[in-house]
């Protein structure tokens, strides 16, 4: 049974770079990677808010936040 | 050939769940992952101030830093 990772971004240059880089470095034998845009799919603020996430780019492995670097914070994508 | 991947920390708890977290989610497969404490190998801050680490943890993915969360500055650590 794989972990969910879950990538949340919003298409900032600082997001791609940790896409491309972090998560597309993890083991997919292990992990089940899903990329969010919030920036197009808005009505998942409120799940990744309640994950913890506070700003883009995160990463969730399992239901823990990972905040990597600093791209845009959730409230400014609201 | 395995890319480098360098994850710096100081011991905390936050640096604790990211390298249990992601630094350990990463395909060993094409990622070869070197762990170093700042705090206990001080000789090797200069190195990560030059990969343009400023704070821990941070994983570098080849020579690209990437911070997550915040466990402490490495100006703390010197």
């Amino acid at each position: 049974m794989k972990t969910k990772a879950r990538f949340y971004h919003a298409g900032c240059p600082v997001c791609v770079s940790a896409e491309q880089n972090v998560a597309q470095a993890l083991d997919t034998k292990r992990y089940e990677l899903e990329i969010v845009h919030l920036g197009e799919h808005k009505n998942r603020l409120a799940e990744a808010r309640e994950l913890g996430v506070q700003s883009v780019p995160a990463l969730v492995l399992g239901d823990q936040p990972f905040h990597i670097n600093f791209g845009a914070s959730l409230d400014d994508l609201s």
